[in-house]
């Protein structure tokens, strides 16, 4: 019988044990190894001290079969990695010709000699294995300390990243000593329906796949579904991983954005590439959010045109061409002045369609009529404007605003996809 | 002889030990402790796992004086953290009268009646004192477990920071038996230098002010220094604070946004408003970024009218009336076009500023001549219009883009303040 083999994380830093940086790299590492099928016990974080490095690896030492560990493998007094993991090991620090390699063959193109400190980045404990760092000058390295292979990295995420991907996960079942199979995940981002209605509808979804896992996760205001597949053999897992998708879209529907784990922007600009067709966009209560998310995604100049952030009624009179009638008897808040302010976003920027927000997102502004949450949309084709309305509960401004720019490229990918009639 | 008083923090969660969420909480608590004087020595995350969370109490019970965790108080049977801590204290759980009225005066005004679930909530360690929870259902709880104080908070971020703010700060020092005296932080923002320079800048500064410890944050692109200032009377800390704010402002001169930690789009917003102007955007590379900062301002909309975010050259020339002359000649990337665009934006919002970036934010797009990292930043004044050109060494997209939207609205910050020469 095999042991069950279970993963810790080892954050070292001062800046996130006294918290001035949030510590991303464990999570990332938790969900990459989850991913190959390695159960994360346990996440901790010291600071950069070498007894409570080295304290923490002993522990780490007679829980866990692999470790990965985090920062201090830089070239200054306070890393202390390489010494805490010595001491851990009962073991000493040596020069690795390994590890100066990867020092010199990242300084010597940049006209750098090696320092004193360089030089200290290259003693790892006695028996290490040096790993190479493809994007930065600290060599990371493995070392066995109790039962556990225990993996140091640097702390910065495009290095850290590119390590564990480079040297730890094609071979974590091999480092752990257990014959492994495949892994593959699956992503599909859901916008429209909160995670719990996601939940219910894929109920039992996993015991008509044996193999895969189903995750929920909250990138709000998306839902990402999930599928962590396990098999034997590659071909096999696709064909399965394939199927479980189908069967989510079947159960979500028009709530899929996309099967390939892209967002709303992403899945929308996708959409409108695809036709050869461009947007433009008025934003009030989004205050550009919706602009700065569609031009997020590299490339989108291809189709968007223009967003509008129009806070004042004179300039959305002025760079719209909504006339102050309409402002006058709807005022600013309204389904008309939505649609008034869509159809002059399309004219003003000559796309194809045209795009309005128009609401409040709190804290204040809000009355008995129309609530902190109230947003009204616009969409302009070339048949139609139309005006929606919805009122959403929460009482955060950020939210609500990220709730309203989602809704109303949501309101666009359904036109596209055929799922609105308008 | 007082032994060094030290924290600890805990978080539990399936969600965050397998990394589906960030562990924000952690960071935050981490520097509100180390705010309050009390320097954080680990923090740890484990399961939804009454075994897990158990063994990491009775850990941190033999090694600091007090100790906050998150998680695991709601009223689902993976909320684990009551009976683990009844469990690392040797104790029972009993229902708490105090604990079931928080319960109740959150359930009452919204018409739900007590469920046993609910009830379950209410199930404290046997001697464990209730934390009222202004924000939501689940009552939190004090307890002792070893030589430590152990703090238990529900893991919704606005309920643990209000009852962390509520329950715990301001007499922490009495919880773990030390006086106190008084603790203050001041925040300093800044803009145009990086982490290094502003060490150097404020390099000895604390000597020339006892009590008040030095630290720099990044939270790009801005630097802020923070004063963390120690005293018995809270007359004698505000004034040596001030002094030092006033040293640190002498020291970085006009490289300070705010003395009161606030943001660039805060503090250029408070100049326009007290100056009773208005200003209109014109962003391309930036995509909305200015225009989503100014407006995540409440209040905002008495100086911000317009944000124009105009990919394509026809939009700006519909739009904001650049001449396509000007986009022949220069090209969409260059200080002329930024000065028209400037220009275009103030006189279509009718504002008495415009404001524009045009650039190169890559990942692709750069060439030898206009790197990737280049903007060219508009300013239009009722006096002038300015342009200036930049390139920065990011090779990230989302880094160029906050760094050209930050820069941008700094150079107007510097105009309002006299210290730059149109």
């Amino acid at each position: 019988m095999t042991p069950p083999v279970c993963a810790e994380i080892l954050s070292t830093g001062d800046e996130i044990r006294c918290g001035s940086v949030v510590d991303s790299n464990a999570a990332w590492i938790a969900e990459r190894l989850e991913e190959a099928g390695v159960p994360v016990l346990r996440h901790t974080c010291v600071g950069d001290d070498r007894d409570a490095i080295s304290a923490a690896l002993s522990e780490i030492g007679g829980r866990a079969a692999i470790a990965v560990v985090t920062g201090g493998l830089g070239p200054t007094a306070d890393d202390r990695t390489a010494e805490a993991a010595a001491q851990a090991a009962g073991v000493e620090l040596a020069e690795s010709a390994a590890a100066l390699a990867v020092v010199e063959r990242f300084l010597a193109p940049r006209g750098i000699s090696i320092s004193a400190a360089n030089r200290k980045q290259a003693r790892l404990p006695h028996g290490a294995e040096c790993l190479d760092n493809p994007e930065g000058s600290a060599p990371g390295f493995r070392l066995r300390i109790g039962g556990c292979q225990v993996i140091c990295l640097p702390g910065v995420p495009r290095e850290m990243e590119a390590m564990l991907q480079r040297h730890v996960l094609p071979r974590i079942w091999d480092l752990v000593g257990i014959p492994a199979g495949v892994q593959e995940v699956g992503v599909l981002n859901t916008f429209g329906m909160p995670e719990s209605v996601v939940g219910e509808r894929l109920e039992g979804l996993e015991a008509g796949f044996p193999g895969i896992r189903l995750g929920l996760r909250v990138a709000f205001p998306e839902i990402q579904v999930r599928l962590y597949g396990h098999a034997q053999e590659r071909g096999d897992l696709e064909r399965r991983l394939g199927q479980a998708a189908e069967e989510v879209c079947r159960r979500l529907g028009k709530r899929v954005v996309s099967r390939r784990g892209e967002g709303m922007a992403t899945a929308l600009g996708e959409l409108l590439r695809g036709r050869g067709q461009t947007l433009g966009v008025a934003e009030s209560c989004t205050g550009g959010m919706i602009g700065a998310l569609l031009t997020d995604v590299a490339g989108s100049s291809d189709y968007f045109l223009l967003s509008a952030v129009t806070y004042a009624n004179a300039v959305k009179t002025a760079v719209l061409g909504v006339s102050p009638e309409v402002l006058e008897r709807w005022g600013a808040v309204h389904e008309e002045t939505a649609r008034a302010m869509a159809h002059g976003a399309r004219r003003v920027a000559g796309a194809d369609f045209g795009l309005a927000t128009t609401g409040i997102a709190g804290p204040g502004g809000g009355s008995a009529d129309k609530p902190v949450g109230t947003v009204c949309i616009g969409l302009a084709t070339a048949e139609s404007v139309v005006g929606w309305r919805y009122v959403f509960p929460f009482n955060r401004r950020d939210m609500n605003r990220r709730m309203f720019a989602f809704l109303a490229m949501d309101r666009l990918r359904l036109w596209l996809r055929g799922d609105l009639r308008t």
